[in-house]
């Protein structure tokens, strides 16, 4: 695969130079098409041997661009802030919005590409790595995010020749460092996870395109050619499933909110008793020294008026109020459209010692967005499979994702809109969605299955919990909150 | 002032239930409001003695109002990461959208606590940090956030027991920590502080309400009454100037663009010598030890088609893209607009060891908004003092703030206009926006030149350079640049 760049071909200055303007155009016409449609961002991942000028090349791009709609990124090792959230929220931050393009260096291959430099391969882990760049990048492409992937090749010969060139001069020797000149020492392996990357990870919605580099203008139309394909590309290329075991299987089951046990109460006295003491398991439990290296994400999801606000509020007044925070979801705003779906979560995941309390969440999803047609069968039907990735990256950092669904009856639900009518402190709560909504009970309940089906995980479990009693649900959350604690604690 | 509070005043049972259910309702109705009317936002403060109940406080606020709309933040002290920006960042980054409810523990008040509650106090050190939370408050008010200050005070006695008690009950200890039980023997210094920083920083637009918090009923009550007041108030009590000679003169000055030499020219060749010359020591100054403990923020400024993109060019070219950030400043948001004026700037503020560059800046309040009317004129006069005080926050930070104003002619325009119609890949460059604004010329000179009488300050001056030659002006920005950063690597 590197047979071309390896021969390390040469464009002439006459020949560049005839190329060049009409490229120019060419590409920033399409990148004012990109930047006015604003249906999809486009990702630059930049890769490739050290020293062969991938950072004269992007500043180059950055003349040719329109750089006021260009955002270059470059990953610096993870600072102790970094270590507080899971490794892939700083990618996800860092995503361009539709319409922008994102330039990163460095990014998530780092890890794959030092694991695939090692000497003695660890499978298993270089596996997880190819895995885990592989299922981001999908996501990416079926969120909006178009990813190009180049990397910059040259002979060792060429490499080395450059390099030495470039520190001989002092007006670019400050930008040769320690990874150019090793280069040319390790270029037999670099060479090697090169390879190996590429033939893991290209994929027809991220592919990667090999830039032969010996020749800063060959270097310059190349890259500047991958660009505009990139751009002129009329759509991007969603994979259908990362892995064809992944499609959820829809087909019948019973849903477990139809064999649920309504009936469940508790007394005013038991509850008064129970939830004291619930709440300060709560307490001392958060306050626990090992929770600092943990972090809680309690998901409540339910038809309107099931009582969430109240079992939150039953939760949170056992807590520091300076050490949670509520992420009340609604409709996306338009800063959260121009990204892909999972964004706005990433941003609101809690950091270590920390707890984030999601009033509706993610789930919303493969809910009302499934349930109201807000997107294709084919997105809610790939959202399982990112919601349970975006969990298993959290709860893999140490966050303890707890998911709640407080179930009531239609009868019941009925009953409460009624009343919120007739209070005066609560006449907000009721508009006319929520009799909509209402309306639409079955195909709610329905998704509600086929949701729990696709993402009750092993590391993250839902909890169905029967609402029509206040009290009881009240009480079976904090239970349910504490016990996971106080096991992760242990 | 503490006279009512060192009294410990009660509130019996009974009448604490009387009032609660009707505070309650008036409470939710009032923040449904403000939710509602988006207007302005609420920022609460919360300080006091340690161990006045300021957190059980806050947390049962959080289950009267709808805790969705309320956001909690507490400062603890600052991490690695805070000390690459200037200190008011964080405040900044934190302020609640309009229609929000803040909550704030700490906050900028912590500095000037410390510096109060000193045995010897250092006056200049203490004026400084009474003059920046004044100032900082008084842009807040003027920026669409209110500000309410509530003071948990008790007697020392009072406090004393309260500590005790909590600590004898398991299920409370958990809430006392050390300042709780340091509050007792330092009673009177503490004491002493906040009536000096209460009596300092006092207004009628962020105004300290004194709770006294010996009784938890009536501690409750009052603090749900001033933030009910606070929400119910028709406006928000926006200060005049902090300082009556902070009012800018606006009587006629010659204008320095109407003085300036727009003949400047450079060859061909001069140019090309010189521009690789300047990128050089740029590329240099900025590769300096010294600069990793600094920043760069350059500001351009000037008529459309003046050449601000290119001299940025230029700039970046000798700039690892990695160490650089543009922002493209437009008509903001509607989430920048739902926070005061500078808060999209500081969140593009550099942090130590970068360049950010300003392709229009925050200087659009006192040239686009005031000129197209988008804003009362008190607004616009007041923003000269606002952005003089971010400026030198910045400075002293070690920020380097350089602003230049690219000079063009009306005739030199109006040819740049003509040619970016006539290219392949400047077409996209020219709207009908630009027509209209060519014919506000004259306002426009005149806002600009009010605008370099009143923040062309000691520590951050305005070059305005004379840009109907391209090759001077390009030489000419690159020069000052690499003249400033030289100067502070030095």
């Amino acid at each position: 695969m590197f047979q071309e760049a390896e021969s390390d071909p040469a464009l002439s200055q006459a020949k560049f130079k005839k190329i060049e303007s009409h490229l120019r155009v060419q590409l920033v016409n399409e990148q004012y098409k990109h930047i006015n449609l604003q249906d999809r961002a486009l990702l630059i991942l930049v890769a490739g041997i050290d020293g062969a000028g991938k950072g004269d090349t992007i500043n180059l791009l950055n003349e040719w661009l329109d750089p006021r709609h260009v955002h270059t990124i470059a990953f610096p090792a993870a600072g102790k802030a970094d270590y507080a959230y899971p490794a892939a929220r700083r990618f996800w931050m860092s995503l361009p919005q539709k319409g922008e393009i994102g330039i990163v260096f460095g990014s998530g291959y780092t890890t794959l590409f030092d694991e695939a430099a090692k000497k003695s391969l660890n499978a298993e882990k270089l596996q997880d790595n190819i895995l885990f760049v592989r299922r981001f990048e999908a996501n990416l492409a079926a969120n909006g995010v178009q990813v190009l992937k180049l990397w910059f090749h040259l002979s060792r010969e060429a490499q080395h020749k450059r390099v030495q060139e470039r520190q001989a001069n002092p007006s670019t020797a400050w930008q040769i460092d320690k990874s150019d000149l090793r280069a040319h020492k390790k270029f037999k392996s670099i060479r090697r996870a090169g390879q190996l990357i590429i033939e893991a990870t290209d994929a027809p919605h991220a592919p990667w395109v090999i830039i032969p580099s010996a020749d800063p203008q060959l270097r310059t139309v190349r890259t500047a050619q991958a660009i505009y394909q990139a751009l002129k590309a009329p759509e991007i290329k969603v994979p259908a499933f990362h892995d064809p075991s992944a499609a959820p299987n829809l087909k019948r089951r019973v849903n477990p909110l139809d064999k649920l046990d309504y009936t469940a109460t508790l007394s005013k006295q038991d509850y008064d008793a129970q939830i004291l003491q619930w709440q300060n398991r709560l307490a001392l439990a958060i306050r626990n020294k090992k929770f600092r290296k943990q972090a809680l994400a309690v998901v409540f999801e339910g038809p309107d008026a099931a009582g969430k606000g109240g079992a939150i509020r039953r939760v949170t007044r056992a807590i520091d109020a300076r050490q949670f925070n509520i992420m009340p979801v609604a409709a996306p705003k338009l800063s959260e459209l121009a990204r892909p779906y999972l964004w706005r979560f990433w941003r609101n995941v809690p950091s270590k010692g920390r707890v984030a309390i999601f009033d509706r969440s993610w789930y919303g999803r493969v809910l009302v967005e499934r349930v109201e047609k807000l997107i294709p069968r084919t997105t809610w039907l790939r959202a399982y499979d990112e919601i349970n990735d975006f969990e298993q990256q959290l709860t893999q950092h140490g966050v303890i994702v707890l998911k709640f669904w407080l179930a009531i009856t239609p009868q019941e639900q009925l009953k409460r809109f009624r009343e919120r009518e007739h209070s005066p402190y609560k006449q907000f709560k009721i508009t006319p969605d929520d009799w909509r909504n209402r309306n639409k009970w079955k195909a709610y309940s329905a998704a509600a299955g086929d949701m729990f089906t696709h993402t009750d995980t092993p590391h993250s479990a839902w909890h169905i919990v029967a609402a029509n009693d206040k009290r009881h649900a009240r009480v079976e959350v904090l239970k349910q909150i504490v016990l996971a604690l106080e096991q992760n604690n242990e």
